[in-house]
C-alpha cells in the first residue's frame, strides 16, 4: 500500500512499489496486490484492510513523518484498537539525531515519531528520523516503512530483514526467473513462433514454466518462471523451453545483463578489440548517446558526427554532392558513404550510418515518415537495409537506432577476434 | 488499475500511472485510487469492479496485446457481458500496419487485436497495434488503454482527448495551475528564497494558490495552483505570487510549453535565424539528441561531433595538442576550442563545446568525477564555465547538457535578432 497524494496525482514516480516488489521477489515472497491512496485516513484504512484480507504480508509506505497530512500510524493503530504510546528508545534516538543537527531539543512537531502503537516492533530507520513498525493482527503482519527511498531501503535491509527471512515460504515453492532479451521481431510474431515451438513439448516439461511476453519500444523481453529449490532446479525446469525456442530467437537474441542492446555491442566490440564510430542524420545522436552512456565507452567508441545537414554529410563525411541530388539525402547510396566515411574519418573498425525521415514532416509517397536508410561499415565492408518505422518522432527514432545497433551486433558477433 | 505481473515484481516502475494521475490532474479530475494487478483474470476483475465502484472513471493500463498473458479485454468483456466481435477497421487498420512492416497478413495471435466489446467505443492507437477501449457501464466509465508509454499518451493525448474533457467537473470547482520552469538552482535554495518572497503578500493573497516544488534531474518546476470559473480567474489569482518571485526566479527561469529547455533554445535561435552546433565529448551527443528530438530542429541545428577521443578533438575540431598534454583534455581550454572549433567547422552562429568527468572512473583529486568544462560561442564570442555536478554518470551528463543549453539560452536571449 503506497500512501501519498503526490502518487496520484503524479507529481512522484513510485520507484518504492518496484523496489520491494524484486526485493520481495527475490526472497521467493510473490507480491499479489498493491495499492495506491492519498493522505485521508479511511483510504489507509480501505487498502490495508483490503491488502490484509489478500495476503498475509502488507507493507505499507508513505504517511510517516510529521507533519499534519502523515496519517498512516494513527489510522492503523485506530483500525487495529491499538493505543499509540511513546517509546522510550525511540525518543532517545530523535534526542540525540536532532542534538547531531545542531537542536536543543526534539521539535514539538517531530516527537509523535517517538509513539507507536502497543505492542508493536520497532525497526530502526538508521537513515532518517520515522522508524518502521512491524505490526501482527489476526490477518495479517503489517510493515509501516517511510517513504523516502533511501530511510525505507536502509530498514528493509536492515531491522526489517530477520522478519522477512522468517516468512519466506519453503524453498520447494519459491519462483525463480530467467529473461531472453530479443530485438527486431514484432510481439505478435515472436509469440506465434515461440508458442508453436513450445507446443510439442511434453505438458509435464511446458506446464511448469510461465512465459511471459514483455514489449517495449525497442524489442520484446521473454521471461520464463519456474518453481525450484534453488535457482538451478528452476533453470533446469527452464532449459528444455529455451532449447524447443533457439533456433527461432537466435536471429533476434542478444546477451546482456542490463537488457540494453548497447551494452551487448559493447561488449562484443571490447572482445575484438574493436571501436565503433557514428554518422547520424534522422538519430541525431542518439546512437552515440546510448553508446556513451555506458561508462568504460571510450575504449571502444572513436567519436561520431551528428550530419543533419548535406552541407556536413558532404563536407565532413565525404557523402557526394551528385549521389544526394539523383538519390535524395535518404537514400541508401547515402547510408552507405556516412558508414564507410565516419569510419575513414575517425580511424574506426565500424562505422554506422543512418539517415531518414524521422516527422512528423518531410515525408512523401515515396519516402513517407518512417523510412529510414541504415548501413552499416565493418572492417570496410558496407551493408546496407531499409527499415520502415512506425511511430511518433520519437519511436521512430528510438526504433532506427536500435536497428542499426541490432545490425552491428549481428555482424560484429560473426567478426573474428583481433 | 495497472495491469502486469512485471509490475508487481518490480521488473518494470510503473511511470504510466504517474504520468496519468499528472495528465487527469491538470484536466481538473481528481485521482483517488490506484490498483496494481498482475496478469490474472480474476485479479483484474476484482480490481477494476473496486476501482468502478469508488470513481466514476476508470483507467486500465496494460494487458492489452496479442500474448496470451494479455487478459485485460476478455476479462472487462466478460464482467459486462458483451460478446467480443471484430471491428472491420480495426482489423483494416492491422493490415495497413503489417504490411507496412513487410508482412503479407496479419498473423493470427494478432488478430485477436481487431476483437472489441460490443457497443464499445474504439480509441484509435496511433503507435502501435493495439487500440484503446472505451466502455460505458453502470457504474463508471472503463478505458482501456495499452502498456506500452508512447502507445498510452498518444490515445490519451488524441482519441480520448474529448471524452476525458466531457468528463471534467463544473467549472466553479476546477483547478487551474500555472508552471514556472526553472533551472541552474537546487531546490532547497530556490524553495526559501521564493517562499521568502512570497511571505510578504498579504493571507488573503497567498492563501487561495497552493504552490508545489517538482524537482527533478533537470531543474524544478513550480507548480501554482488556484480555483477559478475559467482559466482567467485562476491566472489572476495566481498573478501576484508570480510578481512577488519574479525577481528572485528571473536568472533561472525559461519559457517552453513542453518543459523542456530545448524547446526554449530552438525558440530563441529560430526567432533570431541562428543555427547551432554541438561538440560534446563526455555528454557523448546527448545535447545532440536532445535538440533534434523536436521536428524541424534542421532550421536550427547545423550538426555536431561526438568528440569522444582527443584525436577526433584535435584532428576534427582543432583543439591544439600541446594544450590537451598541459591543461588535459577536461580543462577550460579545450572546452574553449571545442565551442569555437565546432561552430566554424559546420558554419554555424552557435557552438557548444562540453568536457567533463562523467564517471564511475577517471576522476582525480584536482578533477573528481561530475568535474565538467562548458564553452559557448556566440557569434564568435566565446564564454566558458566550470561545472561541477552530483550523482551517477546518467545524472552528471544529464545535469552537463541542461548546463550548457541553459548557458546558450542566456546568451541567445540577449543576442539581436537578424
Amino acid at each position: 500500500v503506497s500512501v501519498g497524494n503526490e502518487l496520484l496525482f503524479g507529481e512522484t514516480v513510485d520507484t518504492n512499489a518496484a523496489w520491494l516488489g524484486r526485493e520481495l521477489t527475490t526472497l521467493g515472497i510473490s507480491v499479489v496486490r498493491g495499492f495506491t491512496v492519498g493522505d485521508v485516513a479511511e483510504d489507509i484504512e480501505w487498502a490495508v484492510r483490503k491488502a490484509a484480507q489478500a495476503s498475509e504480508l502488507v507493507m505499507v509506505t508513505g504517511g510517516l513523518g510529521p507533519t499534519p497530512d502523515d496519517l498512516t500510524k494513527a489510522t492503523v493503530a485506530q483500525m487495529f484498537s491499538l493505543p499509540l504510546t511513546c517509546d522510550d528508545q525511540v525518543l532517545e534516538t530523535l534526542k540525540v539525531r536532532y542534538s547531531a543537527g545542531g537542536h536543543d531539543e526534539v521539535p514539538v512537531a517531530a516527537r509523535g515519531q517517538a509513539e507507536i502503537p502497543q505492542g508493536s516492533t520497532v525497526l530502526e530507520n538508521p537513515e532518517g528520523t520515522a522508524p518502521g513498525i512491524l505490526l501482527r493482527t489476526q490477518d495479517a503482519t503489517v510493515v509501516l516503512l517511510p517513504g523516502v527511498p533511501g530511510e525505507l531501503r536502509a530498514i528493509v535491509r536492515g531491522a526489517l530483514r530477520p522478519h522477512l527471512e522468517a516468512m519466506r515460504p519453503p524453498h520447494a515453492e519459491r519462483v525463480w526467473h530467467h529473461v531472453t532479451h530479443t530485438t527486431g521481431i514484432v510481439e505478435s510474431r515472436l509469440t506465434e513462433q515461440v508458442e508453436a515451438s513450445m507446443a510439442e513439448l511434453p505438458p509435464d516439461v511446458r506446464a511448469p514454466v510461465g512465459v511471459a511476453y514483455l514489449p517495449d519500444v525497442y524489442g520484446v523481453d521473454l521471461r520464463f518462471s519456474a518453481h525450484g529449490a534453488s535457482r538451478e532446479e528452476a533453470l533446469a525446469r527452464i532449459a528444455p523451453l529455451l532449447n524447443a525456442i533457439d533456433q527461432v530467437v537466435a536471429p533476434y537474441r542478444f546477451e546482456s545483463t542490463s537488457g540494453d542492446l548497447a551494452e551487448a555491442v559493447s561488449t562484443e566490440l571490447r572482445a575484438r578489440g574493436m571501436q565503433m564510430a557514428t554518422a547520424e542524420s534522422c538519430t541525431g545522436g542518439l546512437i552515440a548517446k546510448r553508446i556513451t552512456d555506458r561508462p568504460g565507452s571510450s575504449d571502444i567508441f572513436a567519436g561520431g558526427v551528428v550530419a543533419y545537414s548535406n552541407r556536413v554529410k558532404v563536407e565532413q563525411l565525404g557523402v557526394h554532392v551528385d549521389d544526394i541530388e539523383t538519390f535524395g539525402a535518404v537514400s541508401e547510396v547515402v547510408a552507405h558513404q556516412l558508414a564507410a566515411g565516419v569510419a575513414a574519418l575517425l580511424h574506426a573498425d565500424v562505422g554506422i550510418g543512418v539517415t531518414g525521415v524521422a516527422g512528423p514532416g518531410g515525408g512523401s509517397e515515396e519516402k513517407p515518415v518512417g523510412t529510414v536508410w541504415i548501413g552499416t561499415c565493418v572492417r570496410g565492408e558496407v551493408e546496407t537495409f531499409l527499415g520502415r518505422y512506425s511511430g511518433d518522432r520519437q519511436a521512430i527514432r528510438a526504433r532506427a537506432g536500435q536497428a542499426a545497433l541490432a545490425a552491428v551486433y549481428r555482424r560484429v558477433l560473426n567478426a573474428s577476434k583481433g
